[in-house]
């Protein structure tokens, strides 16, 4: 989508033909900077800093760190370590595991002669992949969007969104999202409720970010505000993307979002998940075998943003000596849930809804 | 309770014998600064910006409003004036309300060369009737943490509580926190969630610095969090304060609350209500009557705190060009209310637990 005016993705190899570019999202909404990553540890430190973040985007960039590593050793030991090493930067991210898992099939029957040009043939692959996942997405989602402008007929859809599952968080399009840009392309009026997402403020910083750059209408709102105008009946759907979603349709999402998912449930506002299918975590059989990501307590205690000079900084909001929990995600239970949105289509969130879609799964699934 | 290992309150008379000291709590916790208010237009605008919060400090404040207005001019369309002024600047908060109308039922009948003495009088018989209404919410709360630590039979009990309903919210023990002060006071070990509660940060600044001070466990979480810990099994006990219960119990309180209810309710986690009688607004039915107040989207966009530097600042979370909404307040239905706990004991959220704690109000409810 569009920054500064100009079409971009989130990563992407750069002229050098070798190395690879992302977007700093940890100085995003407020300066907009371009790193390169030129080795594997570049990689895992963009993937554990959150300098990219957001499922899809995190299992290309690891894709991209394992060609980086095989750049410089391509064998079987360094091919082991990269995906170890790279997998263990987000313990929650299945799409880390998928990723890595797929280059580590894809490239231990090579020579390690070719097996550089394949990780990179393979990372872009994924890239492109994702892109039309998440257009696919868009075009299934829109469809809910639409029912709900013509039952209103008139006056924006207002929907809901926590965290930022938006284009930065994918190669493009985004999942969440993508069914909102789709709306808003096809002229369908369109309010986006836009969750700050404490602690590190992914909504008030990325999400609310990316929709102003395309032009979307939408409200920053405090995590705590959702059900409030849910109660008010501002609120026609909620879209949320997720890290994981298990066998028996759980799903793990960014912190807060079971919160939302009771309050849609309690005013009866449609709850959807957009997800691709590599999120799904076949093997997992529920969302309270999934374990939790616990992060910094600084993440809680300071806040960053641009100060009064335009430099960016952090406050310590509590006092000195205070000191903070933070949880990463937590789960949202399948019945919660009204439904799935997938490159396939929308689905119940049920493991028969989910192998609706994808039948070929069924000897898989926990 | 304890500011700087000192005993204090949050309101006094000055040694000057009329005007009235305050702790400037839009500072706190990183400064304790206690400005003085010497005229209504001072203590209008102590209540408007929130140096003073919370519902009983609220109300007393406003009564000491009176006092100052009077004491310049006791005229009855000064006391109309002072009344009406004081009153508009939080439109939420019943206490204010309240205690502007028992100021006037007591000054009017008055000849106005008593009515400033009058007044000083009946503020001084608030501030000292909320200390000891919030003493006896204490009383009847500790009841409950004792029974869940004698059911657990050691380890903390888990307190989740949002936004400050602590001393700092009243003139001293606090409505929500006073329960814990007893319980803590009286060697059950407690431990205390403590809401961040965006976007004002009420619970990082105010809650978590008062138990800090106190020296009572606690931990600072994310708004989003609580859900997730209420899934662990890490959440005993909720206990919130509120700004306002309908005649049906229904409860107005700092934005978020609703949300907390939920998990609460879908946790079967007890979630209590602490509340003094003046916070029951009688004539009003039920939550979905009362007006909502909206703040400032500044409150949401930026973030107040201590820079490195050691000075406050604030620091912009989103794009420049982003726009915020802001309630103040949802309404959390009576339903999920495990019970009140008000300075006469404990009872149902419903018009029939309020009324067998208070049955001389039974010709006055709504």
């Amino acid at each position: 989508m569009k920054l500064d005016g100009v079409p971009s993705r989130t990563i992407w190899l750069e002229p050098d033909g070798w190395s690879i570019g992302i977007i700093d999202q940890t100085l995003l909404p407020h300066k907009i900077v371009r790193p390169v990553l030129k080795t594997v540890e570049d990689a895992a430190r963009a993937i554990k800093t959150m300098q990219v973040r957001g499922a899809p985007l995190i299992g290309v960039t690891a894709a991209y760190g394992v060609a980086l590593a095989m750049r410089v050793d391509a064998s079987d030991a360094s091919l082991d370590n990269a995906v170890a090493f790279l997998g263990a930067q987000r313990p929650t991210a299945v799409n880390l595991r998928w990723a890595l898992e797929d280059l580590r099939t894809t490239l231990l029957p090579l020579a390690p002669s070719i097996r550089a040009v394949a990780a990179y043939a393979r990372a872009a692959e994924l890239a492109e992949d994702d892109v039309e996942t998440c257009r696919n997405i868009g075009v299934n989602g829109l469809k809910l969007i639409k029912e709900i402008a013509i039952r209103k007929g008139g006056g924006p859809v207002n929907v809901l969104t926590h965290c930022n599952a938006g284009w930065l968080a994918c190669v493009d399009w985004g999942t969440a999202t993508s069914p909102i840009y789709h709306a808003h392309d096809a002229g369908i009026p369109v309010h986006i409720w836009v969750d700050e997402t404490r602690p590190r403020n992914q909504g008030a910083a990325l999400t609310a970010f990316e929709l102003l750059q395309h032009g979307v209408p939408h409200s920053l709102i405090a995590d705590n505000a959702g059900g409030h105008f849910m109660q008010a009946g501002d609120v026609d759907l909620v879209i949320v993307g997720t890290d994981r979603v298990t066998a028996n349709g759980d799903v793990a999402n960014k912190i807060g979002t079971y919160l939302k998912a009771l309050a849609a449930h309690d005013t009866r506002v449609p709850f959807y998940v957009a997800l691709p299918f590599s999120t799904i975590d076949w093997r997992t059989e529920k969302g309270s075998d999934i374990p939790i990501e616990e992060r910094s307590e600084d993440e809680v205690l300071y806040v960053q943003g641009k100060l009064p000079n335009g430099e960016l900084g952090s406050v310590l909001i509590s006092a000195e000596g205070t000191h903070a929990r933070n949880p990463a995600f937590d789960v949202t239970p399948a019945r919660l849930v009204t439904g799935f949105i997938t490159e396939r289509g929308i689905c119940a969130a049920s493991r028969e809804g989910l192998l609706s879609l994808y039948p070929e799964k069924t000897s898989e699934v926990a």
